[in-house]
């Protein structure tokens, strides 16, 4: 499978009175990691995901994370990000690492929404032809 | 015109390295205060006034602020906000006190906007019925 | 073991482009609540905490939560957590509800830590009479 | 003087329900740019400048800024930042461009603080030395 490499500065704002990273900030940076695995594979923003695609968003329905090290302000983190397809769901996973050491890792478990009648979001199965494209 | 005061507890992950507030999650607060005054006059969440009312939000055109004393994790703050309306734009005014004393103050000038024809905004002067529920 | 509760507004700032919480500010409410929880039950405010007791914090080295409704701005949620103690770790659990509908649940594994010699943070044992507080 | 620049991703996670930036966002980006504009100056990251300098951060006593356009996830947009020198504090300009139109721009009053014998903050004149790095 596809898997995109992004480096991350870890900023002050992103940290907390310990002086290190206050952890949602962590799941911000794999959030932005997951967009730029779609972006990476589909050469699409999630902005143009919306208008080119039927898709609604990849909402969480659930995730995991350990938290190895902790890192701060001006560390220069890499993440790594991949995708396993599940019959409903599927999972993107995050590592993270500073000068090589694993800090934190974290499994996203998303599903593929579309618009129903309503406005409302209803999950439906990846489209095959947007699965096809992390297939590497 | 009316005022809402509201109390806020600066969290731990709203605080820096340095142990206090990150100038940021003030602004935070003061949107968070803007809406919670609408509430106040029209008896309306922001979710239901994009659905009662010709409306679909009103963004920041310009902001303006004074950090007098730095607040920290623990900290009960209390918001009083209030209104001033111009032609085009109007502008909400936020003072921030910790034990009486002023700490931070700040000026929102905002514009009403509604949807175009696009699905873009534009904006447009406040409906009389709505200013007229800040009169006290 | 002792239980605390708390309502929290999602706020429009806490929702993305969908119209719905983003993610991330789940744990942003779980960490406030944690903090919550502690002060309810030793009567120290986390500030008080790093002041009063031989602690420096008790950083998270992994969570899980699942995502079973979504949340949107406007929404009044309330908030349950207590609290699991391990031999070297601690569990805080989340139970954020809706009109009495759970929509997330979050588990945070967390270490006690104090400062050691060179000013990093080592992990410790949470000393017995703070343990003895959370037993109602 | 000195200008950085540096291009920042707008991310999903930064907007709201309008499928625009979230305004507190841009003020995480200010923030980032400074600190961008002193690494760049005086070759240290600010975790370095606290280790290395009569240094306890900058924060802010005030600051103003203009929205004119907005911005929305996937937009790559370029900061130009800069800095003036007062006699007790010091302004850091920032200019936030998308395509060459300029977006947003604000000026963060700041000053630089040490600590003082008590552990708390007091504001000092910048150093000659560091000031000399940003003049080019």
């Amino acid at each position: 499978m596809l898997t995109n490499t992004r480096q991350v500065r870890i900023e002050w704002g992103d940290c907390d009175p310990a002086g290190i990273i206050f952890y949602p900030r962590y799941f911000e940076i794999f959030d932005a990691s997951t967009n730029a695995l779609f972006e990476r594979a589909l050469g699409l923003t999630k902005f143009e995901m919306l208008k080119a695609l039927p898709f609604a968003g990849f909402p969480l329905v659930g995730t995991r994370a350990q938290f190895l090290k902790p890192t701060r302000f001006g560390d220069d983190v890499v993440v790594d990000t991949t995708i396993k397809f599940g019959r409903a769901s599927f999972e993107v996973e995050h590592r993270l690492r500073l000068n090589g050491e694993i800090c934190a890792e974290c499994v996203e478990t998303r599903v593929w929404v579309v618009r129903d009648a309503d406005g409302g979001f209803k999950s439906q199965a990846m489209p095959e032809d947007v699965r096809a494209k992390f297939r590497v």
